[in-house]
């Protein structure tokens, strides 16, 4: 089956993009001695993340405790963090219940979080790993002192065993405050056999972070508008696109494609001429996805000088992959225009 | 159950709400002698949809063919507008199909999409329904001497039938639109029995427009935060909520919700202030959902006299409900905290 027979909009991922970007960024960490742990958040895919362990990940990381169970049940279960506050009876049994079946590593960045993880890992007798959080302006604790005293807190707890610290995202700037806190765990007497930092965007600067042991990476395998942009992904390298059908062409410089936000997520682009895009378009780069309702996407055509007719079909680069991946429930994986398999986008919807 | 076991992020619809917003529009396109067609795009989901059926709507209203096969196969299969111009092979012979099963209207605004539709119907043998769908900022086609010369073409065509014509919205302002190509319509003998307008914030002036024959509301069943700064909704008749828990406190002025763009959409309400939120937290109306990640969602709280601990939960109104709904797989239906029952959100996800 060729590109050309499948109806849209679809996913795809561009088969060759994508073993491209896996390569890269392996080599890049390994290079450095540096453990990469892919977030499966972007793909959501068994197929995708059982090609980055065989590449030599250390593990992975899943953002929720149900998006863990659905990679442990396809065999991706040799070692995962889940870089989230765990809260909640539900949620505390599952997650000991995984910790029976693969190493399990997860955030904390409260004092009940950690009571509450203590308390089910005790009484299920299963070994959890617990990283602190550090305040880097989403969740974590800070300042310094405050997440040694919560480490503390671990390092003490039965049931649970401290394993470290982590930052969201792990930029230069925040290696200040990674050294602070690993001098106080000196201090103490902490161990801190893991050191985690993450985002895409910064991966090939993480050499210069030398404390830490392992990075947490999403979107390089399939990029978007915003690593094109950046500079870490060429057009090819990003993977993965939509394609879609030009329906309508009310006007001269307008043109509606049958996919929007619920084909590439809501998530928009802002250029630097502070105009907003929702998607790059391989086949037409000037033109200009300007708005999209669900089921339409808006093109401004005014700078293009070939436009696209009714019924042509175009590849779009999303803005973010990750939204966009939960949208579909399918990855049309292509090569050189054949499809090479339909995968399930696996852990679409996981929210638990 | 009670809504306290319900694991978080969920969706929840409260059912009082949402048989009260059934019941009030109902009600008043009843008594205005205006047909009410539910666009299902909103709930996705087949128990709404029938509960819409019983109260009397004349039909309903999806955007993609595949939600109108969900509908049909579930039994919501007594009149289908299809607002969309249908364009390629596998649709088309996908839309033929269900209209053996279903009396079946499409959208058109070009020769394009015309041909395509005539030449699908003619081969089937089929009965499709075809209005024009005029220009009002995204697909359409204008001027009105345009939109009655491809009238023409659909009376013409074999295979399909002329229905009339649709805008998208329908506020007043395109009343003189609609009027002076009805008037080209009389002019040329072409019959128009469906006028058709939509979208729920004008939904209540719908008879200033007395041209209008039917229409396309798809929010109004569960609201959202912009029906709630519209007036149209009351907190209470927001009936579509996403049940969320604070996992992080990290500052005084910061908590952070276990669900996020993943949860709610990627959707924001812009304040008259210039500000942006993704949600309105109903037990803390002075918090501002100021952003979210996929699943954080990111409150401040500064204006909050009384600010939620870590593990208190609380509901939060999306801002956009239909891209909300598509996040998720379930719709809990609650009434005075009781979970009457667990609904699947049936066509989430068909995109095609």
């Amino acid at each position: 089956m060729r590109v050309e027979d499948i109806d849209t909009p679809a996913l795809i991922v561009d088969l060759d993009g994508l073993e491209n970007n896996l390569d890269r960024y392996q080599k890049y960490f390994d290079e450095r001695g540096i453990g990469l742990r892919p977030h499966i958040k972007t793909h959501k895919c068994l197929a995708i993340a059982h090609m980055q362990m065989r590449r030599g990940a250390m593990g992975i990381t899943c953002q929720k405790v149900s998006e863990a169970e659905v990679m442990v049940a396809g065999g991706v279960d040799r070692d995962i963090l889940i870089p989230f506050n765990i809260i909640g009876r539900q949620k505390l049994e599952r997650l000991v219940a995984l910790a029976r079946r693969t190493r399990l590593t997860v955030a904390a960045d409260s004092e009940y979080t950690v009571q509450g993880l203590a308390d089910a890992a005790a009484a299920a007798g299963v070994a959890l790993g617990v990283i602190v959080e550090l305040d880097c302006g989403r969740t974590g604790i800070g300042p310094p002192a405050a997440a040694v005293d919560l480490a503390a807190k671990i390092d003490q707890a039965p049931g649970i065993e401290l394993r470290g610290i982590m930052t969201m995202p792990a930029t230069l700037d925040q290696r200040p405050l990674i050294q602070e806190t690993l001098a106080l765990f000196d201090k103490r007497g902490l161990p801190y056999p893991v050191v985690s930092g993450g985002s895409t965007p910064g991966a090939f600067n993480a050499h210069q972070i030398p404390e830490l042991t392992e990075y947490r990476a999403g979107e390089y395998p399939v990029g978007g508008v915003g690593h094109l942009k950046g500079g870490t992904h060429s057009v090819e390298q990003c993977a993965g696109r939509v394609l879609m059908t030009v329906v309508s062409r009310p006007g001269e410089d307008r043109a509606i494609l049958d996919g929007g936000s619920k084909s590439l997520s809501g998530a928009t682009y802002r250029e630097e001429d502070g105009s907003t895009s929702m998607g790059h378009i391989v086949e037409y780069p000037d033109a200009r996805i300007e708005g999209a309702s669900e089921e339409h996407g808006h093109v401004d055509l005014s700078a293009c000088k070939r436009k696209p007719g009714i019924g042509e079909r175009v590849q779009v680069l999303p803005v973010h992959p990750c939204p966009c991946f939960n949208e579909h429930d399918e990855i049309v994986a292509v090569r050189e225009g054949e499809v090479e398999a339909i995968w399930p986008v696996d852990a679409r919807g996981r929210i638990r």
